[in-house]
């Protein structure tokens, strides 16, 4: 492929969206970075993993997220056209930034990423940089232009405009999923006024900025967030769905480090299992190849793996009980020894899970996510941080929120065997707390 | 499961709906049969099969059609209560067979059915008297209930009103498809007033019947019904990946039946090679399943089924011209040599697709899906069919328009390789027409 | 008013348009022409007239539909921008016209100016070429630039290209109000996909065309105008008041002819009643000023016009039974005798009204609103009129459909007095047709 | 009239409506009361009086809003069948009390109230309980029935249930006009699910409670109210309309006290002048009548009734500026010698307005407007104020926010006499705070 993307195409391509109506694409790089075989393959990663057993509507992909942030980082740059401290050089870059940001995700994440230390922003970085069809049409347009789109998505860019325009508390990123995940699951918690927000956002040296004017407009939007992340994102089934997944993914590499012979064995896997995938690896992966393995999985000689197996593809997930694990720890020893004794081991199915958010942080160092804060710009110039502007963001500023569920197989737990440890299970779980 | 799931559960439960806005199940024995093996399948086969590469939204499963049929038709039951005609213990089997009556539908069912012979509808009476927990679930009714199901779904049924509201020319099926499909792409066609539409629907002993008052909406859904048609379910690109699955499917049968050695045997699928699937085999099978060997594939030795399988996982799809099959016969013929000449085989490369439809039809005896037409009930007590009392339905009634398209790889055609061929194979697709 | 409105405004203004989402203002001119009195007072005239009697919500206003028009026209030269056959200082002649186009309409419009043979275009020619704060705007831009403005509303202009942005089959005008009134009311009838049509629209010498791949969306322009026309715009019961309030008008004129002593003399009217209204007497007249007179009129002696004006203001409205205008003549002119008899005056208690409608008509030279057909451009550039293209078009092309309706008072044929006349009357309405 | 209105339609009567698709009537009551003189004048009557001049959609009448409290009632009812503590003797009351609870509403409530120390809630009962066509309808059913809807409208009866569906924190009336004004102007805010949270309330002996399972629905509603509150109900431009108003009825009743000789005589206003109105005169009112006498006045003698009148019709209307009326008393007195000194009457010239809002509230004993807070119902019955269990609203619970605005004529202050004053003036006005 030796072939250069640079210029724009003989007529713009559009594709039919439902959050945006139409995404509008008239570069040439764009058109060909969408057709390559790496982008093509976030078809077939979901955009909420395990979402869809609590939501059915939840089947969209990373594919139509990456369109839709490109899409509105299009918009913002129309708006930005023409005003101080927008370089229209940055066009590119930015769309080209907002189209690859996720493209190194892969299937399941959220679990896939926790068992095999795996990390999604990693794979983005090799992705764009390796030996790809990504690289070898964004290396058209010049040697470096490779290297500032991964610096812009790790956010280590000098370019913090365009990091900002990708990567903050009001980012294009965060605006398309809100709106598709609400759109496709059909929850009315994803509205906000996106087109208002574009139209008060100004370009500064440091970040994007919003006008004063605009303000109504941002606290809806972080509502907005606040209501997906504990209504959709968090769902207590969801999370059932997710222990599981998790708990399969490390059964299976438990197995294979103990020299288990699998019937069905997980070739795509074993160089995670092992710590050591190539991006070669990393590229086959993708929804269909684990979910074959699962189902195949159904009739492995392993009671531990094939039961997980057939609980997550017919959907037998566990319930859950909430917990407060300070004061627990007691109850919890007892339980872990209760399921030994009942015959199931407490490593698989007795799971804690903990879910947190931050509606809205001006100022958080050194945390893992750290997003540049909000700023509004006052009709003199002046920048204000939002949470002091608006009462209903700083009533809500900094309230980290966090939720703990214990899961177990309920299903196990009313059968009739071991009936001594379950009467004393169900005590410890169903106590008032 | 020796469980009776007769009666009403303590609670209702809900699913949240984006086209309907909330699902709402009271009876046992629903949600019983959404909680068997073989429904949850149908969460893994897409209710549009290929049309998500054309509109990437299309990736909703026929479990969430289903679910939606079943809604309508309670929906449509709450307007029937206390009506003539309408037989209250009807409710049930008209329920059930909305919920199951795609519930043999597999992966990629058009192409896959057209390759392998297989027919969807009996696979639906397979699960519904076979040894299934849809079957369980179903006997625990009553001994006949199975048999009753079946028969609605497969128009055999003693009791017309049933089976019309479930396939009719405006049954509940249509009207979640149509609305569904549509939300999802993103396409404004899909919409009408399927409240109206429900509120005017009235019980006879043969049919539903719709009141006169609204026969304006049910033109309007006609009218959407013709849009969705040409727009979205014949749409060339669609047409384009389904040929290239077709032929994938095609050319791995005739490797099976050659002796050839698959790197990645493809187990599902041998008992559809040789024609004698049985229901064990058919459950297994979903789109996963399909896309691990495809993915698989693109490694094979064949040179056919490995470039087919690329173009199909990559979405390098063939380009269309369209084509008169009349009286283009000898330059078919010509095309076919060229291609062989040219190192293609057209039986893979050269395909010809033809899409036609019928808006509305009120009368088409003997024809392979015959639907009961739609009637007006005139304040009178008497019936018109619907054709006769709206000018927009009769003028385009009984018009069938069919269209043919060629398709061919245009990448292969561009390539440098066989010069001479090519420029007369390019003479002859791009003729004046 | 000696300032120049030449020129862009320092910031943006926008208005929130349910429609249209927002309508952007950047020139001064629009500016100024929308803060005018005389377009003010569009405010004060609803778009539908007497329709919010049928459906409540239709109470939107000439004003709003205005900015839409002006709107959609801004989008329409969006995409224009740089194509050729586009002349860029078209564009504030374009955005005037739209804006202006229904300045010259008055309280409820269609019956008023049946009785006092006025006519709003005539009325929207002095509005812009006479003494007013509209005209003084407009010349600020140059000296003929009014009547440029005034010309292209009246079709009589040589700019074919701008006159048919405002008045086609496909205009600006038509793509706001189906839009517009469908909102308003909340039926589902006018949506069509107004984005991909202004998308495919191109300008050429003569008129605006459609490029072919977008036949599909204007198609469901024509099904949503024709669903319009019959479910709202021609609405019998809408058209019930329409005839009390014409009748009201005939009333007052009639009585003033006579030398009729009002006890709330109608000022306002006077001039219209001896048909020598001046520009000044038109632009005082409002919607709040006739429905002032009807309740005022509630308490007048003569008993037509008290009964007319209770009817209307409190909504006693009047019944119809469909008739045959040929085959009834005698029913018709025995009735006459019949309410004559039993002391109601048939010239005001027994009305005909017609409406007809032709969906989509691609010739009629000489009709009264004469409007340029739809042109497709095919991809080799050639025209070809929408109907020889679209099978759906054609099929209800040039098909005129008529209703005739005979509308009277059904609470004084139910009340006690004269039986003998209204025994026969009613025969006479309700007999088999 | 003394037909009876027991018992229910021979078939059921629906209005479209944009916000609840349709509404339902059954009742011959409701039908008869929809039919009455007294709500039909509710047509004439918007419901956000001079919000239109800010947002043109907002033209939509209290009558629309009437039906839908009425529909949203019938929804709740739909619920509560069945449910202990709900009775269903209570429905027509229920349905009455919610189409009526606005039935003395006048045109532009808000300033006419102020001016003339009028009570719509006082003219509510006594539509209901006086002369008129409403109570007649009300009394056929029974000789206390129109008392008994009296007392429910006034939260003064014991029925503490059905009073809490119609005034509460969450009624029907705040979810109709939420929804239902965000609808006409189209703004997002007026988001929330109502579906929803219909279908998690439950009755109790006092009052409406919410399932815990519906609180972040809920959490939704107050947010939308919050916003609609600051964005659309207290803009700052309707306020200038609003002070306009109410400055022209300060002015006319002023004049009429001093004997002034109107051209125009304001013969439905002089009982309200005097402070003796009539029911009769009360009824006569509507925003029709209001507007002739304000286009009439344009051409009055008097200076100041003349200019506020065509600043109202033409909306030429006053700017603002923020101040704290804490500390500016002195600026305050300063500018209302210079207004005097230049020639403008301060009185009418240089207004300050006040809005302020609580965005929930769960005691406020003693205010004017005192609703029953939310209450949250837990799975083991006992119920807990919401902001007890909402992070979110316990946020924003008793944030009494309140802003000041001074509005001041800028078109005066721009024009050139009284150079000297108008500087001081303006330094005054804008200088920082």
């Amino acid at each position: 492929m030796t072939e250069s993307y640079r210029g724009l195409l003989d007529e713009e391509k559009v594709f039919k969206d439902p959050v945006h109506r139409y995404i509008h694409v008239r570069d040439k790089l764009i058109w060909a970075l969408i057709g390559t075989k790496e982008f093509q393959r976030l078809r077939r990663v979901r955009q909420l993993g395990t979402s869809y057993v609590t939501f059915h509507g939840a089947e969209h992909t990373r594919f139509t997220h990456s369109l839709g942030v490109y899409e509105i980082t299009r918009r913002m740059i129309e708006v930005f056209q023409g005003r101080p401290h927008w370089n229209e050089k940055d066009r590119q870059l930015a769309l080209v930034s907002a189209l690859l940001h996720d493209v190194g995700h892969g299937p399941f994440s959220h679990s896939f990423e926790k068992v095999f230390h795996s990390d999604h922003e990693a794979w983005t970085r090799a992705i764009i940089l390796g030996d790809t069809e990504v690289n070898q049409v964004l290396t058209s347009i010049g040697p470096d232009f490779a290297k500032e789109v991964a610096e812009v998505i790790e956010k280590t860019s000098s370019n913090k405009l365009v990091t900002s325009m990708i990567s903050s508390q009001i980012d294009a990123d965060r605006m398309d999923y809100l709106q598709r995940d609400a759109y496709y699951i059909g929850v009315s918690y994803g509205h906000f006024d996106m087109e208002r927000i574009l139209r008060v956002m100004r370009p500064t040296e440091d970040q994007v900025v919003i006008k004063q004017s605009g303000m109504h407009a941002v606290e809806d939007y972080i509502m907005s967030r606040y209501q997906m992340y504990w209504q959709v994102y968090f769902h207590p089934v969801t999370r059932s769905a997710e222990v599981i997944l998790s708990k399969i993914f490390q059964r299976a590499k438990f197995l294979y480090k103990e020299g288990y012979r699998f019937q069905q064995p997980p070739q795509h896997l074993f160089s995670f299992f092992e710590g050591k995938p190539t991006l070669t690896d990393y590229l086959k992966l993708d929804e269909s190849i684990v979910l074959y393995y699962f189902q195949m999985w159904q009739e492995e000689d392993d009671e531990i793996l094939k039961d997980l197996c057939h609980r997550f593809i017919n959907r037998k997930l566990f319930k859950y009980v909430e917990i407060n694990p300070n004061n627990q720890m007691a109850d919890w020893a007892r339980l872990r020894e209760l399921f030994t004794q009942a015959g199931l081991d407490p490593d698989y199915y007795l799971v804690v899970d903990s879910s947190s958010d931050l509606p809205y942080d001006f100022y958080r160092p050194g945390e893992e996510e750290e997003r540049v804060p909000i700023h509004l710009v006052k009709p003199n110039g002046k920048l204000r941080e939002l949470s002091r502007e608006s009462d209903l963001v700083e009533s809500i500023s900094g309230k980290k929120r966090t939720d703990h569920k214990l899961y177990y197989p309920s299903d196990w737990l009313a059968s009739k065997e071991n009936k001594v440890e379950k009467e004393e299970i169900r005590n410890l779980l169903f106590q008032e707390r």
